[in-house]
């Protein structure tokens, strides 16, 4: 039994995650070697995660002390497994990670959600889809409907978005650089999102993006057993 | 006399440095603690450069090397004088500021030039002042003067556009973390050269980026005396 645990966003079955942000961790904790229990959590479950002091996923117990925040649980992962393998190996890494956080978060997932609205809310849970769609429909000011956009103009915003990922990807094989880190997991935490929820291929097939992609979904695939939807 | 010597893009007179990338390693160098020779360079003095092998500046020449382009630079520079201050601390720290660099190239430098292209081309010296339009107009496919845009819709989605870098500095006083990086420079480089031939306010006064920029304008004074137009 292991004393480290952590609770993650799923949807209608147990295991299917789909936060960008616990795919992060779940990532995190594979690059490390540290093997974890996996709680499933709903967005309506606020009790069992009352004691990490407020409402979001992910969670990591750890020993006894309890972390939440993606980025808080990577920098506490460095710093506690400073002799496993790192998720930044530098000051300046850290520093610049938090930039690529701040525009992943800013820029891409904002023009992914877009696409997959209507398919996360589909794959919630039947207990969290009332909570989500009147969350969201007041973050949006619209309804999940009107919010959706498939469109190939959409999908070209969002692959344009993408350029300076792609670019770097021509001229070294992660975003990281040579070996992978926290900002490779933060970005395939996006890709894991909306593949989790749904089948819109959101790059070609030939895209550097895509390849690095696969790369990385094999040299993980432990981590993803039995959580990505068959077919992804 | 030094033995190093750096090739800049200048304007009607000479020292008026106004390409993001001179500007990098400009910034780069005084980091460093390193002494050089400016040569002032026009884009139509291929000639002079021709040594390089190619028509670009910034063009370092360091103790019988030539090296070119600023990202190659700044990699000579922390390579050869590893034991002075860092351009990047580690391998994924250059790693991730390639993907920064290809965010700056790819999304703020263009929001940046629609604003300040008459400016460029009423500072740059008479002899480059037809090269400049016909290469450029061919670039944007339209005259300078149609693509010149100094909306405040066009100031309002350059400030949107720099939002990562916004939240980033609200956590950290650089884009590198705690210390003062490369990716600084790239950055500061894109408002150096802005500013080296336009009043435009690119940023409101009150934002934290302008902040950072003022911060690092006292930290380099040394490198800019004389350089910068009177006000900047």
């Amino acid at each position: 039994m292991s004393a480290r645990k952590l609770y993650e966003l799923a949807g209608k079955r147990d295991n299917q995650v789909f936060s960008p942000y616990c795919w992060r961790i779940r990532l995190a904790l594979a690059h490390k070697g540290l093997a974890v229990q996996h709680a499933s959590w709903r967005f309506t479950e606020k009790d069992s995660i009352a004691h990490s002091g407020q409402g979001a996923v992910p969670v990591l117990e750890d020993n006894g002390q309890v972390i939440h925040d993606s980025w808080n649980i990577a920098c506490y992962l460095d710093r506690v497994y400073a002799d496993r393998p790192a998720l930044f190996d530098s000051p300046m890494s850290k520093g610049q990670a938090l930039f690529i956080k701040h525009w992943l978060e800013g820029v891409i997932h904002p023009a992914m959600i877009k696409i997959v609205i209507m398919d996360i809310l589909n794959c919630l849970d039947e207990k969290d889809q009332a909570y989500f769609r009147q969350s969201r429909e007041a973050r949006f000011g619209v309804s999940l409907e009107a919010f959706e956009d498939k469109s190939p103009e959409q999908l070209q915003r969002l692959r344009q978005a993408l350029a300076p990922v792609r670019q770097t990807l021509k001229l070294q094989p992660f975003l990281s650089g040579q070996g992978v880190g926290f900002a490779d997991f933060m970005l395939l935490g996006a890709f894991l999102w909306t593949g989790s929820v749904s089948d819109t291929a959101l790059l070609e097939s030939d895209d550097p993006i895509a390849h690095w992609r696969e790369e990385l979904l094999k040299s993980y695939a432990g981590a993803l057993e039995g959580v990505l939807r068959p077919g992804f």
